[in-house]
């Protein structure tokens, strides 16, 4: 059996291919080519092609992909056919703000849980939760199946908390929290740093786009 | 002159360099090695390699790079060697979260303006910057030498103020809003969208890492 390597970039165009087929589906469309795909979500149809080539042949030639066999096929490789449960640690801006994302709940991820230390905060209510002690925090992974941890604590807060997500069980951590954290290997942690995303912006304004004419061969 | 098309990718990877670097200037060191650089961020030595050289020839054969140099060099590749004035747009959860957001700060961008049109929030302080209305966002653009928008509006306020922002002369967009929007070419639009990254995880869940034994070839 071969396997193959997926980049991220490949799974996040995965990502947004689904959601421009899902477009689709709901505009009733039959048929998409990689073209359309291509221009309706801004890369080539070269890339297109290749992105899903990973996974098996299933366009037919001169008509192109069926929007929902590959929409379905696309949810499925990006493990979306089914919810998951996750739980919010840190009810602050950050916190309530996620609690509320309706791309979270769109994508079938659902929120079971929002903990919190702070007096003032537990017992209130996001989206019909009510923000419980950090304290349940293993009952509630338990009791909930949770898989994923989004965590949204300060820094100095971060890594204890983490080895409590890890102690009760949970697969994978989102992590908002400015901290670089550490985890057993067959926890799969993933960094969200907003900074980063100004920077390619900085780096754009800076450059002419992409273009770097920064190294001039002699 | 040659000019090199650099991958969002590789900016993202130079912005995790230079945090590193900037952690070893901290420790006092004097020269790294692409393999520890390589160690410090999780990736090969060769992808550092391949990285730094798209920007010249830094390394000394045997000895590696000056710290200060590689990340004065990067730093400048960023575009980060000047701060950059931001505006916020939207007053609510996540942008009071990104107001306070320490991230930002560190890496030299300014909030300069938080804007809202809910009269309760308007007049209110969020890190000294008192949120002010709508109606002054080509006034503040102008007053502050704005370059990046940051919006936290909901959908369906979203296009009107990236026009808005557009016209007052801002140069890049960055959307929290989940709205696709239309810029003219020359403004830079990076669209922040947090399922992605849960995608990103779920995937990892449902499939051993990155290694996708999905296609059987026979």
């Amino acid at each position: 059996m071969k396997v193959y390597k997926i980049s991220e970039a490949t799974i996040t165009r995965l990502s947004i291919y689904s959601r421009f087929l899902k477009q689709l589906l709901n505009e009733q469309l039959k048929t998409v080519s990689s073209g359309e795909i291509a221009k309706g979500v801004g890369v080539s149809s070269a890339q297109v092609r290749k992105d899903l080539a990973y996974f098996g042949e299933f366009g037919m030639r001169g008509v192109g992909y069926k929007v929902d066999e590959l929409y379905g096929y696309i949810i499925k490789i990006l493990g979306l056919n089914h919810a998951w449960n996750t739980i919010i640690i840190g009810a602050g801006k950050l916190g309530s703000a996620l609690a509320l994302y309706q791309g979270f709940i769109d994508r079938g991820f659902r929120i079971k849980a929002i903990l919190d230390i702070e007096k003032k905060i537990i017992g209130t209510h996001m989206m019909n939760i009510q923000v419980d002690t950090i304290d349940t925090l293993a009952h509630k992974v338990q009791e909930n199946d949770i898989s994923i941890g989004i965590l949204t604590v300060p820094a100095d807060a971060a890594q204890e908390v983490t080895d409590q997500l890890v102690a009760a069980g949970i697969k994978a951590i989102l992590n908002f929290s400015p901290k670089v954290l550490k985890v057993p290997d067959n926890v799969i942690l993933r960094h969200v740093d907003f900074s980063v995303n100004l920077e390619i912006l900085s780096f754009n304004l800076t450059h002419d786009k992409y273009m770097f004419p920064f190294r001039i061969d002699s």
